[in-house]
């Protein structure tokens, strides 16, 4: 039997649970204590905290509260972790729950939130994957399938205060290059109600929620990575800013591509880890280690069969960009979904399988002025047709009956 | 008998060769003629045309000349391919010369190209790597050792002369954003005496010459893309632009590393690739291609135990920036070199492990705003030594004492 | 939510529970049915029904009863499913009991069941193996951990009675040439109170119970194959012979090495499969299918760094035997036994590690008269030190304080 | 530049080149002469020494005379070399002649030679494969295509006299059982003319000869394992018998499946090895090893896709076997023959693929009396069509017309 730390309620908010917090801050009390060795097991909510739904509407997608995002079970204060150690995490399982066995991709309106390819694909869209085992298929995207590699997207240390004032001041900074853009350049603190503080009360709550730290991007300590490998089984090395490490994970993912393109995001889900913590004391100086350091998990789907696309730093408007990868991917990412679209996919499911399925995005040449060179890696051993070149030209096997729900902008 | 279409001579010089061109221009005559469905070899200069000698002085990479680059075999016309069709291409193998069994890895001057890196290594170092069998080790970076995943950093029809056109007008637009900028942002047309047009000659010759796309980015067509997974084995759809395709090659790599960040580049080499090339007719409208697709080899070496270090787009001042995986890539490559001096390398030696032995790059997070995650993929394989790390902290294997060859900057 | 069909109480005898049985037999009733496309979860006991417990005794090992095994859930009638057809299972999932995170591997006593190298380990001797989520330790075995590749060492549908009256006659042919051997040559139908018959009664239970084929050897339907590469994900085409099909399974492994040479046997443990099940209806003979077919399944444990023992069919004796790939694994194992205790290990403890781990078995060569050659595949990522030769020779992990513990003979 | 230490011309009888031989013997003088450490080339014959052509006609398979093999190059001495020690041998590369792209595979007849299937194919056929760069395909056999895991047959030291003595007194001992039976139950000592006994002439060639081990079994030292995995980029262990040890190999295989179950063989050629020898002193003490044992490449195809078939010990009559691998292995090959015919291939096409494609034999059960299992892992991306099941039936690809060439007995 495994002790269970952190339970989660499904039908409850999140906000009534103290075990949970939405913002990365020193303050917040650790929810828990373990010693190093000790293994055991948390329960998390989706990013979302349930605003989601499994339906065919993609309403609620379009009408998300980003502000409260991302709902994270922790923090775990490991006894005698000190500044400066190295937290081995050994990912020893992750699950589902019984009676949540399916879980959402979307992407969000520019509007509100955006994402990878959001001038091509602007409006809320929703698709609902069900879990099948350790499978996974859409009513919404039909002719895939695929065994899931279950993930945290989130997780991570609490910084010390040096370390959130960096972060605060850098990210203004950038926000302060073009404060009225939508979707804006970054997530600032926010201490309104959406922040949740865990198990901290009144002013002490305010002030911290004042400038907590949002949890959308990976930072020094980890983070929200979106790391599709750092999965089950996988061991991670976290570096450690406080007494006691505290440690905070959440955001599961059932599947997810290089990048997360989709934004909302992977194959969001609620779920549980079960983790094995131990220190490497002075760790970050002995190797040399500023962010997370891992090694994949030895248990891994198999999909080694690819069609491979290529995407140069040429932009949709035909304007050339000096090296960047970002502009590269997308093109590679767009390569792939014109393609799919000759065997009948719609653009948005095509996009949706991008997002979700074990897709590799790899920085092929960085390099060549001024041109970068990116990779999208396709494992065709997820369709259940055949989807390589051939001299007969593609077989389209899909009518464009069934689509990904779609929420116009209001 | 395998019929070799195009020979080198490495005694030679390529400019001597008339089966050689080193930029991109329709009106380059054919160099030879095959059939859909022939299979033959093709024979390459290194991609600097024997300018990188096999010593312990990094002098040449200080001094390269690299208005030369590319030596390029080729074009190979492909009777009956027409503007709209894709060239399939099955590199059926590749191969080093028996009196030519070695190559090199350099970092260029900050001054004469520069690379990724190149305000951490600002000043020409040079590695030699020897083959043995399909192996290859280094006297100047001790401890590695590895089977050479060998490809072509460089392969691709002739552009039409509207596709030309439109290259050299987005780069121009790219370089005067910045003309004076060291390196330039861009490599335009150069039509001196550096230019080798094949058996072009005279005034058709300078014609060509003066607007002939240089040979150094990737491109619509493909090109310089130095995908290390393009690989013999590999099958490989190219755009078809003008009749008969003009397909050619070179830039030949050992090995190397996702990103090629070294720039000078990978493991280069000379050598033969044997392939074979078909027709799919009308293929680009078909499948919607508009870059090279392709099927990775079913034999590559197998170094699939990792460690992988995490980067984020702040760059090395703490400046923080919007998505930018090439900067969060740079980081998780400068994290990985922190943690390789840990063991004793030297940081040249481990920027050279980075770029020459069989690293991923992957794309791991490009939403999160504002930060872009990158992941660096390192093969504890190719090591002599344990660099997993522990609770006893690294041991030093290397004394320092061998190092890569440095040449100041005169 | 996934229904479960079949519920275990590990706390009750197997004998009590009507959905399970431990012999073949076509009048066994359907304990359950289920309609092709369904999917459901079935729990099992483990092997001997729970008659070895999680202690350091092995003295449960040396007395159990070999009449009482296999414990069998099911049998499922699959709608529709007549003989000749083939019936699909996918093993969507397979899992541990949270109550019971725990599995024994053992050797018998020659006197009682005895095992692939019981002339050599002739006393029973047992091991614990403790699971930590997807991982396995055992407190009788250091310096080993690894990923489960778990499967059901057990599963196939019911004879009819023609194909049951030809298992009885050849079986009862081989045990009559030499009728006194201990070990037996086969176990023959034994129709006492050992023989579990399900919900069958009375008369017609004593009947069949008299000539139901015993579970231990794998036959035309499958049954107990313990190959260990049908996993979860695998997809599995079994002979359906009988009105219903009539699928049972049991006999879970945790993880088990190609021959599961220990015989008691892999890692045994209790669980529950997830499964679904369609029909191809006449695909005996459409496909020439005789006995099970398979698909393995995506996501299995990666140990594919491997050291390779030879074995050739000439006995410990020395004496020479024609192409016997039995005898020549039987070396390969010893040898591998050999080099681990090099290293420190016991006899038995290596014995165990091959008998449990993902070691692979091949039949690497059975026609250069009249050696055949069989390899034995060590995984070497299981251990915690290197155990590669090198010129140094061996560094002695162990100090063979811990061991197996033994149950001499009474 | 590597040094080419013995070299063949293949329009000569090997019978004239006395750096090769055809028997074991200690006496054979070395070959050459090498340092541990040093790395060299070894051309070879093919196995018959070109007995076998490149034709439509297997009449040279019937009428091989097998008292010819195997031509092996070599012994090379390797100085200071002792008994007990190992010699490690790094495979660095091995190669085709650029003059003989081809290889051979066939069945002998049962009056010459025989095979796993001998009484199912009991005349001789031959099909003629060549190469394309890494991969093969043959005019006898459509529909399939691979690359290439190329190994040496047959590599292994010199015996001493004691070793040579118990080597041929348990196979006379063997052959006394039933000397009259054909195929013979073993090859023994042939001192006519067909020994080649290396540069050993007159009496203390003859005297040698008439009790120089045959080269057709595996045995202790390694020898004709006819392991696929045993490829280019293997590392092995080799036993030393004698000083100087006398390392010697041939038999090169282009491609071959578990069990080489067609004898003649796996896809045979003639080529080279690049080999780079070293010395563990005393590593056979200090491991604990009686036969070879070897890493095996980081280079191998990825055909990882399986279809498996399983065979039991239960004969072709029916008779029940005890643990008889040897017999459920074949049945595993013969269920897959059955299996490919239904997709249009003949029984002799399904057969050569067996024994030529990567095809993996996995010896799953060895303890569950009396029944052994064998599986049989078919890679299902060497063929150019689907062959998994499916609801519709197999797709029969092939029409016949094509068949592998037949010689009916005289």
């Amino acid at each position: 039997m495994v002790d269970t730390l952190i339970k989660v309620d499904l039908s409850e908010s999140p906000y009534t649970n103290e075990k949970i917090h939405n913002r990365w801050h020193p303050d917040i009390p650790m929810a828990c204590w373990v010693e190093p060795g000790d293994d055991f097991r948390v329960e998390t909510y989706d990013w979302t905290g349930g605003q989601i739904k499994n339906d065919n509407d993609a309403a609620d997608v379009r009408d998300v509260d980003l502000k409260q995002v991302h709902f994270l079970s922790g923090p775990i204060g490991v006894k005698g972790a000190q500044p400066g150690d190295l937290l081995e995490v050994e990912i020893l399982d992750i699950g589902t729950f019984d009676n949540s066995l399916w879980g959402f991709n979307g992407f969000f309106s520019k509007q509100n939130g955006g994402g990878f390819l959001t001038e091509h694909f602007p409006e809320a869209q929703k698709s609902i994957w069900d879990f099948h085992g350790m499978f996974t298929s859409s009513r919404h995207v039909p002719g895939v399938k695929y065994a899931g590699l279950i993930h945290p997207g989130l997780i991570g240390c609490l910084p010390d205060h040096k370390m959130l004032d960096m972060w605060n001041t850098r990210e203004k900074a950038l926000v302060s290059t073009d404060p009225d853009r939508i979707p804006e350049l970054a997530a600032l603190p926010d201490g309104g109600p959406s922040a949740h503080m865990g198990s901290l009360k009144g002013d002490a709550r305010d002030k911290a929620a004042a400038n907590g730290a949002r949890t959308v991007p990976p930072r020094e300590h980890g983070g929200n990575c979106d790391i599709k490998d750092l999965s089950r089984g996988a061991k991670v090395y976290f570096p450690v800013y406080i007494d006691g490490a505290g440690l905070s994970m959440g955001d599961l993912h059932f599947s997810q591509g290089d990048g997360e393109i989709t934004f909302c995001g992977a194959i969001e889900m609620a779920g549980w880890l079960h983790i094995k913590v131990s220190l490497l004391k002075d760790g970050m100086q002995k190797y040399g280690v500023k962010n997370p350091i891992f090694k994949p998990s030895p248990i891994v789907p198999k999909y080694d069969d690819y069609l491979i696309f290529e995407g140069i730093s040429v932009d949709e408007q035909g304007t050339q960009h000096y090296l960047d990868v970002h502009i590269a991917y997308r093109q590679a990412c767009l390569n792939a979904i014109e393609y799919l679209k000759k065997f009948g996919y719609t653009g948005a499911q095509a996009y949706a399988i991008l997002g979700t399925a074990p897709v590799q995005g790899h920085i092929s040449g960085v390099v060549d002025i001024p041109n970068a060179c990116a990779t999208l890696w396709l494992p065709t051993d997820i369709f259940e047709f055949d989807i390589m070149p051939g001299a007969d030209g593609p077989t389209k096997y899909l009518d464009g009956k069934i689509d990904v729900p779609l929420a116009p902008d209001l």
